[in-house]
């Protein structure tokens, strides 16, 4: 039996066929058309679907159900997509239409969730069973998993770690709060101090590297901090304290065994993670006290949406 | 058959028998005498256990097992007082003394994870699967219920929600971290604040309000705001701001179904619950979208660290 996972992003759909045991092959990836009606996105969906069937010479009987990653605020249990801001999806019955067109059984989720899920029961999951995953992207993303099964509140609703606090009354979020982790912590917030520190100082390193990329990248200050420039290095020390105090909040809240880094700037890799370690080690509560989190960069990475929106079929 | 629940605080010692379906009777008490050797406030408490055993005529087979709630970083795993910062303990294996005295089983686990037992069982638990009980004394101390069961972390070191951040490099807080909910939002903070509120302002009405009770409490700026003092109504919307961006952080965290608040503060009642609520609703990260989460007085209240621990042994 084969189980369909989709993933659909801001830019893109990505989609592919799962196995039981977490194993993705065949894929397909369409654009999102920006500011078009959802329902025309969702009817170009689902020919792809029928077509990615009909090629690859699927049976529909084979396939157990099709699962579904959305950016934004998703109520699972009703298969509703309340809201996704880069979608600009509002109250839309996505269960319901992939269902009556495709004929085969939909869930959907968050796609934060769908990551960390893909995790759970096909990455390091193995080696931890109670674990957060946190996405770094344009956002903050969040998934929580506990004793090896997820967590995501009241009508699958919770797990939104990028809008909880680092300042009160602090820097303005998109989502209306002041002073939250997301505006200090996703790429976006580091880009936008990248492009504050460039502006103070000309002479930063930080301009050649940009010009090189033609962009201010999240890659930018890391980059340039590896080479020793100081504003850099001043950046990233700052976007070290900002993520790693958030993440003290969740080891405080939660204990889990783990941390799990993914996303755009956990590639970044031990450069950064080595540092977010040593800062939570010397500002965890009670640390000595309590068993250490683990620290570490998600194992399934660029594919964990599309596993992790198929494995909600797989038992 | 009968549950032995006993509630270590900072000054006293309490403890009772509990029947299957949560029902508190025959309760014993002690003082803790502070300063003094663990071992001996632990000898004169299992004294005091089967004194209470023998006379009140119970056999020690009809007791299933003594729970134990403990003020600090419990292992509860292993039953372990891994630190208790108001009792000077340190490492103590209270599992293993205890049930080597009184020859019963003993679990320990902390105390406001007894609490939010007692609540999940017995009290509002009926109406809620999912929720957090926080509790406001001397500080902020939390439990987490996921589908009717506790959630307490890794070795059950988890669930402290006092110590994360409101603002970062904020206020000094007693754990070691700058700017955690615990050093604006405890009863502890709240007097603080209030002393330097009447210093500054040697004509509020809190000053009579604090010589009538012979000391500056947490219920000193609340009664005054009721009087319209100006500089108590100050005070307690200060208060309900910093908790209430608290509990909207972890509405977004958990989605949970309710936030039940024990403690002294709680006492405050509708007076303190409706503005806290006011506030929520105006700033929840997404409330239109998301399902609201029902903030209410605990209803076991006073009782609740006896019965939880007692229910560390009922299914």
């Amino acid at each position: 039996m084969f189980y369909l996972g989709v993933d659909i992003g801001g830019t893109s759909i990505k989609g592919g066929m799962v196995t039981k045991d977490g194993k993705l092959f065949d894929t397909f990836k369409m654009p999102v058309i920006k500011n078009e009606e959802p329902e025309k996105n969702i009817k170009k969906l689902v020919t792809l679907i029928e077509k990615f069937i009909k090629d690859y010479n699927y049976k529909k009987e084979e396939i157990v159900g099709v699962g579904v990653g959305v950016p934004g605020i998703i109520d699972s249990t009703h298969g509703i997509v309340t809201y996704s801001g880069n979608l600009k999806w509002f109250d839309l019955p996505l269960k319901k239409i992939l269902e009556d067109s495709l004929g085969l059984p939909v869930k959907i989720t968050n796609d934060a969730n769908a990551a960390a899920l893909a995790e759970a029961k096909f990455g390091l999951g193995n080696k931890y069973k109670s674990f957060l995953m946190i996405t770094l992207g344009t956002g903050i993303g969040s998934g929580i998993v506990i004793d090896g099964k997820m967590y995501a509140g009241n009508f699958g609703k919770g797990a939104e770690f990028g809008h909880s606090l680092l300042v009160m009354d602090g820097r303005q979020c998109s989502c209306g709060r002041k002073g939250c982790l997301e505006a200090y912590a996703s790429a976006t917030a580091l880009v936008k101090d990248t492009k504050i520190m460039m502006e103070l100082h000309k002479d930063s390193l930080m301009w050649k590297i940009s010009e090189k990329y033609g962009a201010v990248s999240a890659r930018v200050p890391f980059e340039a901090a590896k080479e020793r420039d100081p504003y850099a290095i001043e950046l990233v020390d700052y976007y070290v304290k900002c993520l790693s105090e958030g993440l003290i909040n969740y080891f405080n809240t939660f204990r889990p065994e783990a941390v799990i880094l993914s996303g755009g700037i956990a590639e970044e890799g031990e450069f950064l993670i080595s540092k977010i370690r040593n800062y939570c080690q010397e500002h965890d509560y009670g640390i000595k006290l309590c068993p250490p989190v683990d620290i570490v960069k998600s194992l399934i990475g660029y594919d964990s949406g599309k596993i992790g929106a198929a494995a909600l079929f797989i038992d």
